[in-house]
């Protein structure tokens, strides 16, 4: 095999008349008359090779045998194509390769798919066959890139004197959170480690030892049930710092945005990002992480119904709840009664009752509401800006009904309408969190970010009268309607902390038994800190462009948290069953 | 609390005159009269802080209450120390500030060891308490030079267009090397993924996907019996090539190490590395890792003694064996016999019957054997160049017990000889390897690198015939007598990695059910391809001249595989377990 002089993708017009050895993949070949062709493929594009008696009868011969995916060596001279046979797409479509020798570096069957963007394959099949389906282009570009943002983190937190520290994966299981994954231990039968869920805490242990900034980009484990962004295992931009505030934590998180953006996608995002309140963002997207690239507010119409007289309406209110509405501009001619019934039912996953809509034509409401609220009609119009052909959405339920549902049916619709510039990336936090949230679940308070995060001022106060009303000094990182990230200043008062451990329904002994060594390490010199972290998967799909976290990541699991190529988890001998102390049940 | 403007480490005469506000931990308080001094530490180091009436009553108030530990901020002015108590080991020794304004940011409680390097604690507290160790100067250097090097990789890797991928955590167990640590699945009960032992078929996948140019700071697990330079997980540099011979990957290798050791220990180091075949290491050096910073070598005397009288040794060749010694210059004066006979006992672990030991001493050689070999006196003189006050060490016996017991003596009496200088870094290549290695505990042939390795030219036609003589296209590098890496050019040939696998034992159902996926691949055009891994905690803790990587490592285990400060492992509740299908065994 002779060296490699250069990639199948940088041969171009520079290299004409020079003599090169490409090595790749056979794409594709075909003959006209007495000549072959064969594009060869590599990780950089491909190139064209024209074989011919008159450049070499013995690789000529070769390359009659040649078939998709062999893997060739060759050695030829770079020439100018004619103009009428020059492909203007490829960066190597100006030139080909007469090829004086060939080295057939090893034969392939033919594999169970093309290898093409167009593929066809089942996901599981592709999965089956990963490194046959990362071989198409699209995939190879993913990877690429998401290789690229990681040079580009390192670089960052280079420069910003972060220093990069790895912490365990096999640590101890904590009960909070999402369900842990475990790993027997053969040293004390009986015992198992757990992967970590993230390094929240050695990461805040990592400042009590006077790093004062640390990153790592760390993989985290969750047993949880799957969804299309979900994976057992993900990675995870993990940082932290000491002694500064939220602000000099969320300047310092965009200029590592800023620069990841500039070097992937050559683009310049403007900082700071907008900042909306937690509150803000529930009111008027129904998220806590809105999509800020359309508009499509919801509308809080709860005073103007209350006393009306369409209960449906009058009656959410006066149980506490609200009515708001979305505006589609253009609606009315887009959507039929049937198309907006199979939204009812959609619907219903959120605990919606129903959907009231009306449409706004030529000065008049229609639909089956219109003429209950009449009595409302010119309010509405002016409150809502109508001016003709809307379709106006309502939701009257309690608050996190009308938010999830209008939340939902805002984005879909966007989607529908073609409202989404694709090419937009809008950042953005949302801070003032509430500290507690109720887990409707469990049918208790739980912590909104984590047990770690510190209380605002007020909120500290709040802790023993009524912890619920608190807030925390917590921020999201939101892109394009995806919670990228987020982080909170924590709490490095040993008293704090145990208030919060108690709010959460732990005794003094429980919090001991799981959290002991943290409030011993309250006790000897923790400095104020804080940071966030950020989903890398999650990120590298955005900048991608693609619509799965499966699509950033090289050998995934699939929705069933198995993997199809090595066939894991699987069964194992029960001598290492035996030797962890360990037996299955039936 | 104020924004810091400098660390601490970085307060030097230039900032004269100058405000500061500085964060960190109180390292002692000591008072002079009137005055208070403060050394307030952070990672950059420490510098005095004086406080004064003069300077603000109530800053002095604070500083009569500080212990050591607190955490505190401080706004004051940097004064010119006077020449007398100027303190010239330290960068900020010559000034002092002048602290006109303080705020406490935490109370610590006497912590149960000093924050010195004069530590006295027991290894089990200072890994309770990691947090405070990791406080200690030295301990500090370690993490933070291991971070250096990691960012040099990163930006080494970039540079020679590299991609970095992480491959999965939640793998499949193979049978194959060092124990599994295993993780039980919720969803197929009964069923098991496992942490990998290192990334290797994975990168070899990503060849075969065409990603060229692959590497990777990657976590391995092996649950092995753990040795002071073994942790369950540790952490390894992964690289892997598509289309360059050994020669090539050992340059990129070089390029990378010497790109460390200038960006991380500012030395320039020499390439290309010295390359040494397996056998001289092993007939020299009595080791595959050798440590090359000083000579003794291994004298073979076989040959002199095969005819001998002295049965020991001639029946020691008689019998397949080796004579062999090591001379140890000046050493006839610097061991008595007691201090011979302690080693003799040591060395029983290597299966050595024993040492035999002579010292010539004015042209006269001495000691319990010398009588019995007085016919050699005048060849061994000549052939060990001896010139006096020398103690020869021999041993007679099997290869593999000669070079253990003569290979560990070297290195055991050159520290005590203090003949190593520890400021050399010998970068060597061990190449020409066996392909195959007899397992003596197993009682059976195993690969001894990897059954994914490539047998050279010969090696692959002796796979049918005489396998066990067939040499390896792998190589090691090592340094300073410890095996930093190795790595190999792999099998991208269906029958030959066939043809291993049978070698090895496997029938083709159960090379089929292991590695079905990895013989498939090899049917698609699967590309000639090699790599490397080398052992970062190992490389980290060489060139922070430590003895154990627990000591470049933020939170490792203690040599029982457990870790003291959260507790882990533990045990976990029945629900857990029950979850996941499994239960423990009395």
């Amino acid at each position: 095999m002779e060296k490699r002089t250069a990639y199948n993708g940088q041969v171009t017009e520079e290299l004409v008349e020079k003599h090169v050895t490409l090595h790749g993949w056979v794409q594709k070949r075909r003959s006209l008359g007495s000549l072959i062709f064969v594009d060869l493929r590599d990780r950089s594009g491909f190139v064209q090779l024209v074989f011919n008696t008159a450049f070499s009868a013995d690789a000529l011969a070769v390359a009659e045998t040649l078939r998709a995916e062999d893997v060739i060596s060759v050695h030829g001279k770079v020439v100018k194509r004619s103009e009428a046979t020059q492909n203007l797409n490829n960066p190597t479509g100006k030139i080909e390769v007469e090829v004086d020798g060939i080295e057939l570096l090893n034969k392939a069957k033919t594999p169970p798919f093309d290898i093409s963007d167009d593929v066809q394959a089942s996901e599981e099949t592709k999965l089956k066959y990963r490194y046959l389906d990362l071989r198409r282009p699209e995939m190879q570009r993913g990877i690429m890139m998401r290789s690229k943002m990681m040079h580009s983190i390192h670089a960052f937190f280079d420069e910003q004197g972060f220093i990069d520290i790895e912490t365990p994966y096999l640590g101890k299981s904590t009960p909070e959170g999402a369900r842990d994954y475990l790993v027997p231990s053969r040293v004390y039968p009986g015992s198992f480690y757990a992967l970590p869920q993230s390094p929240q805490l050695f990461k805040q242990l990592l400042m009590s030892a006077g790093f004062d900034r640390y990153y790592q980009i760390s993989r985290c484990f969750r047993d949880e049930d799957l969804r299309g962004d979900r994976q057992p295992e993900f990675t995870q931009i993990d940082m932290e710092t000491t002694f500064l505030d939220e602000e000099q934590i969320q300047d310092i998180t965009e200029g590592l945005i800023k620069k990841v953006m500039k070097d992937v996608k050559g683009l310049d995002v403007k900082t700071p990002f907008q900042r909306m309140s937690w509150h803000d963002a529930m009111a008027n997207y129904g998220s806590d992480k809105p999509d800020t690239r359309f508009d499509m507010k919801l509308q809080d119409l709860s005073d103007l119904f209350k006393d009306s007289d369409f209960k449906v309406f009058s009656g959410a209110v006066a149980s506490g709840g609200q009515v708001k509405a979305i505006v589609i501009k253009n609606g009315a001619n887009e959507y039929s009664r049937k198309q907006i019934d199979q939204k009812q039912e959609y619907i219903k996953r959120f605990g919606a009752k129903g959907l009231a809509w009306m449409k706004f034509v030529d000065g008049e409401f229609n639909g089956p509401v219109a003429k209950f609220v009449t009595d409302q009609h010119n309010e509405l119009k002016d409150k809502l800006n109508l001016v003709g052909d809307e379709l106006v959405l309502f939701v009257a339920d309690r608050a996190k009904v009308v938010a999830d549902t209008l939340g939902y049916l805002r984005v879909e619709i966007a989607k529908e309408q073609n409202l989404i510039n694709k090419e937009e990336f809008n950042f953005l936090w949302i801070v003032d969190w509430p500290l507690f949230e109720y887990d409707e679940g469990d049918e208790k308070w739980a912590a909104a970010h984590h047990p770690f995060t510190m209380p605002d001022d007020e909120g500290v106060k709040l802790l023993d009268t009524e912890p619920h009303k608190a807030h925390a000094r917590s921020y999201d990182i939101v892109l394009n309607g995806y919670e990228l990230g987020g982080g909170s200043i924590r709490i490095h008062d040993r008293e704090i902390q145990e208030k919060m451990f108690k709010v959460l329904g732990f005794t003094e002994e429980s919090a001991k038994e799981q959290f002991g060594f943290l409030l011993d390490a309250l006790d000897f010199g923790f400095p104020p800190h804080g940071g966030l972290a950020i989903g890398l998967d999650r990120f590298a799909m955005l900048l991608a462009g693609r619509d799965n976290i499966r699509d950033v990541i090289a050998f995934p699991k699939n929705s069933k948290a198995s993997e199809p190529m090595m066939n894991a988890p699987a069964e194992v001998s029960d001598a290492q069953l035996a030797e962890l102390g360990i037996e299955t049940r039936d």
